[in-house]
């Protein structure tokens, strides 16, 4: 079974990554980028096969380890 | 409007961090995990309100910047 989580910076939290991007894409001439955010997205093969014990399990992963929940939040998906 | 850019290693690719978390998964004792990518989820805000040109214009963003042509694939979702 694949799983599949956005992690991404809440609101309100600088993200430097984004605003790097942004200044790039501004220097090599992209007008109009108000703004960007650059979060992680972490694709899992897993050997469950139920997939709410799926997601159950993802989840206990994202809060041990795949997102900081002080300044990111995520978002589940099972394939 | 609203771009969603999602960036990950094309197959065949090695990616050290998605091992490095899947160890780390296997250390904190998540059992069952096959195996993990990782990859780049961008959010971009644009001025552009027309979709088609917003995913245009994305598209050479992903081909300038966003993502590395030799080892990457991308795919755009506009909002």
């Amino acid at each position: 079974m694949k799983a599949r989580v956005h992690v991404s910076l809440k609101s309100g939290v600088l993200d430097p990554q984004g605003e790097a991007i942004r200044h790039a894409l501004g220097t090599l001439g992209f007008e109009g980028v108000e703004g960007v955010r650059q979060g992680k997205l972490i694709e899992l093969e897993l050997a469950q096969t139920d997939p709410a014990a799926a997601e159950a399990e993802v989840k206990k992963m994202c809060e041990a380890l795949l997102a900081n929940p002080v300044i990111e939040s995520y978002k589940i998906e099972i394939a």
